[in-house]
């Protein structure tokens, strides 16, 4: 595809190419992102970051990915009191916002809102995320990270092996993650769910057509013993019919050290969409996990910011002046990275 | 009057010099708005935009200007929470933001309240609506305009004929726009409202007195026969005495696309100071009218943006040292203004 | 101590030799503050001003001083919706957001959060302001007011005469004060409260332990008489434990012009940690004093922007290099510091 302009939706808008594309942008990012330089190429630019549905990280992540390019952000948090509740429509409010910014993030409590949004939109939209549809640059970073923990271990995003585990049939970024592993080669998908809570049966034909393995699994253990990533994701209590069905599984998809070193191979990656809860009653990763080296999630958090830097350059035609225009850091930043 | 330092708080400061000063400089800012260059000049320079009263879109108008004069905007949203609420004078409130920032545009829900922390502020400050008072930026955008369109027409604002429609009683923005218009020449104005809603009787005097021609209809259809704007604002059912009333007057002053061509000249323009109500029940412009040319109401809300860049750069005086810190745009704008 | 990479989360961390240091860079940024000069030291750095408690005042303080230097400003208000409100420990949140910028402001209603989430937190923390703990910024700005006043007429803070007058039980301010006055020699402290709402008696004891003069009153009349400082603060009703306690003390520390000048020595400065409440029912500081010159109150909040640009450029190493970056101001700022 090509980026110039363009607006990014959904996951679908992307052949193997293309993500390859933005990854390998998003790799030029890193010195940014980590503070070995800094870049002004956007410098002047604006992005309006329209969330009108509340979410500080993912707000936040946009907003100085924008920054870290050397744009200014203009933005807005929630729903009430917005045009928007007093019965403008989305073509209206993308027609007057979108005279007020370079690119816009926009993030939505309803499925397909950001489509409509940017259908009447005079700069290129990204989706923060609209309800239940879709959240583009959280799938991405996800892979991102996938692909940048297995080259690590020079290894390939073809032949992953990879456990998700948890409430797969309502979890938006484990089926996005799913599509686009679909654009791979030979996966091995290990789903590991409450009967009640598998993925969804479309998505489990749809990587089985592309020629993935997929074993289903309501048990942690053993199904976790040869896989490469283990793609943690939160089990609401209320998901369930009854607290007796509830009570069957309560803590038997909870990840923890022990867990971890009796059924995994020695350096099985941990990853999460988070926010995770750590709560005691909570039924995800463990804070016992929080030492171990293959603990991934907080490098997934610093992955979001250079997979939306690449979007924000690749959409707003940047990539080639990035070096052109960065200079060196004139602050502390030692403990940034360690 | 002298711009420079000066608060804006209230058309009533602008004699027609000062209008054309105004809008002269907002022509300066078309290509920074449009994305034909970038400007500096404001670079380092701090608006506090303080919005003790919610309102997205104005908000992030002014944000927008500041920025795109190359400004950093520190910002605030509603009244909860802030020291007002814990009883606060204005005057604190003022001396103490005053010394934050190197201009200040307030938005407050009571009338007379951007006057009173004005008065004890060390720096200008720009009226973004005081409830049911002022909100001149939007009273000049419209101005300016009309002015543009009909310049396209090869016409000035002297000779206006100009529809009002809807509700002319409580509407800020049209009893504005009348105060402005008395600054001009032979004036047609055609005010249609419901009786109980019809303009006030001093602003109707006001113009007489002024020379113009003021003609007063409850019907749409033959009133909108002859004139070069035909300016419509939303009609709130509650604003009627009852609901017998309110029946009696049901989509009478609603504009589509059908009322447009068979009772307007053909090139009239249509305005409306948005948010545009496009639920089924609004009595304001039909969504049929998007694909009309003539449907100015999003150039509005762009003139906004020059407006307001005008109003910043004349009370911090460097409308001169625009184009000396302006620069080429680095990124992608294709889509921008079609 | 060494501020470079430093987390500031208490007064504690300051011995005499920190505090004259950090005075010293805010006498830096005074030019910078007062737009003499316009600095870019900070040009592309970012801030995280992570208030999960609602403050306009200090958040919007933190980030026109940040904005000062020449960095962006990140930022997010409230703690609904955030991640912390579905169960995310401090650790996570930590974890997450100090990859998002270079420092972070961060506010808590929770005593010892700040310190909590600087533990896990990659880059350098300023507390500003956990619950009922700590409030460092606040104390520094207070302490600097002071010197800065006292300097005004050829004093030091050794020997300083001070009255802190109202609520001084539950007064976090005041609390601090008196412990970073027990750095220095020979303080004379008047503690003028109603006998329930007395100083803590630790901190009357340490200041006597310093060698400090302690007096205690309940009468603001005879109390006030030989004080260079006056440092009012405001008594909350509900503290008292009944209404008929509460009318023994009404207005009795209420501070105006007419006390003022039968009670205090010609130039004594009041001060006032800011929101004033002026309200007729309030029982602190009247308007009546607005025009007495030696009214403090609002240099002690413009003395919070020079304090916040000294912790940022020390922590994050700028302070050399801030003149060598810095600029003429291009813009008018004719009536800023009268």
């Amino acid at each position: 595809m090509d980026f110039v302009g363009s607006h990014i939706l959904s996951i679908d808008q992307f052949e193997r190419p293309d993500i390859d594309r933005i990854f390998a942008v998003a790799v030029l990012m890193e010195p940014f992102a980590q503070r070995k330089r800094v870049t002004k190429v956007l410098d002047g630019a604006i992005l309006g970051n329209m969330f009108f549905e509340a979410s500080t990280r993912t707000r936040i992540s946009f907003g100085c990915a924008f920054n870290l390019l050397g744009g200014e952000v203009r933005e807005t948090t929630g729903i009430e009191n917005s045009a928007l509740a007093k019965g403008e429509s989305l073509y209206d409010t993308a027609r007057v916002l979108s005279g007020y910014s370079d690119v816009i993030v926009m993030r939505h409590p309803e499925a397909g809102s950001v489509a409509e949004f940017a259908s009447a939109s005079r700069v290129p939209v990204l989706n923060g995320g609209d309800g239940a549809n879709e959240h583009p640059t959280q799938a991405l970073l996800d892979l991102y990270t996938i692909q940048k923990e297995m080259l690590a271990k020079q290894r390939q995003l073809d032949g992953l092996r990879i456990a998700m585990i948890g409430d797969l049939k309502y979890g938006r970024t484990v089926h996005s993650l799913v599509k686009l592993l679909c654009r791979y080669k030979n996966i091995h998908l290990h789903l590991i769910a409450p009967a009640a809570l598998q993925m969804p049966e479309h998505l489990v034909e749809m990587a089985r057509a592309n020629g993935h393995t997929v074993h289903i699994s309501e048990q942690l253990e053993g199904s976790i013993a040869h896989v490469d990533i283990a793609y943690s994701t939160r089990i609401q209590e209320e998901r369930f019919g009854s607290r007796a069905e509830a009570d069957l599984y309560r803590g038997k998809f909870r990840l923890n050290q022990s867990v971890y070193t009796q059924h995994c191979e020695p350096n099985t990656v941990i990853m999460h969409p988070l926010p995770r809860d750590s709560r005691a009653e909570a039924n995800e990763l463990d804070t016992d996990l929080n030492e171990n080296p293959n603990l991934a999630i907080f490098r997934q958090a610093d992955n979001g910011i250079v997979i939306r830097m690449a979007l924000f350059a690749l959409t707003l035609d940047v990539v080639d002046a990035i070096d052109d225009c960065s200079q060196a850091v004139g602050w502390y930043t030692g403990s940034r990275f360690q």
